[in-house]
């Protein structure tokens, strides 16, 4: 059986980010998958994804990173409560904050590999390390501070 | 005699940056105007630039606040110098680093002002402070440390 991505068990109605929703037609449908301790995702940019020529732009990288961070602290909040992904009640988290360093320029033409993981898990928050790499090279580190998403914004 | 964009003085080389590029076809085409000491630049999101229904995705907040703020840094740098925008040789400036704090989220559906201040100008370096807003409400806050484009990226 085909290992499911961690966005692919989130409910249809929150589904539709644009980052990694997979109910989202114009998007870019990120997939996280749990490798042991860490998860991992891939994205290939599009020729449009375009810095200065040869180079991704930061919005990218940045967007990856965020939406790679959300789904990372998803996986870690069900396994920190010992539960399995996409059962009930569903854990959805949140950007609280996001940090980017771009370490160096990421070429364009090259798959981009997402590896993350957890650094805490408290209550309702999640905070998550991310490395990009480029053909094996870190080309620009995330932290993303996840909380999950407000009873305010889960009733419509 | 309409005021141009700091990115319409970007040469036409580095002018294809998906988010605030002129030149590139598919991007964002985000304007990063002056006004007095600060600087100012609208976006209106597109119905699929989705986070959950009714708001906006973190990754475009991210980019907007990234490409204001590398333009913010070109005009600030420019000023430092005491020169006029678009004059050679060109400022171009890249992200070092992105910090987004999301304040509250950021609604779908109406325009998105941005408005950045240059907090500190030091050699090849800028650090800008970049604040969204929505009807008037601060959504988003950024920091963006920029420095100027490497001569390893200029010389293609």
């Amino acid at each position: 059986m085909e290992p499911k991505a961690v966005q692919e068990y989130y409910p249809n109605e929150w589904n539709y980010c644009y980052g990694c929703g997979q109910r989202n037609d114009r998007g870019l449908h990120l997939r996280t998958y749990l490798d042991g301790e860490e998860t991992v995702a891939t994205f290939i940019p599009r020729p449009y994804d375009i810095a200065i020529p040869g180079y991704v732009y930061g919005g990218l990288i940045a967007s990856l990173i965020d939406c790679h961070g959300t789904g990372t602290a998803a996986a870690a909040a069900y396994r920190a409560a010992g539960r399995d992904l996409g059962t009930d009640p569903p854990l959805r988290f949140v950007t609280a904050s996001l940090h980017v360093d771009y370490v160096k320029p990421t070429p364009l033409g090259v798959p981009l590999q997402l590896r993350g993981r957890a650094r805490e898990v408290r209550g309702r928050k999640v905070v998550v390390e991310i490395n990009l790499l480029a053909s094996g090279e870190v080309c620009a580190r995330g932290e993303v501070v996840a909380v999950q998403m407000p009873e305010s914004l889960t009733t419509p």
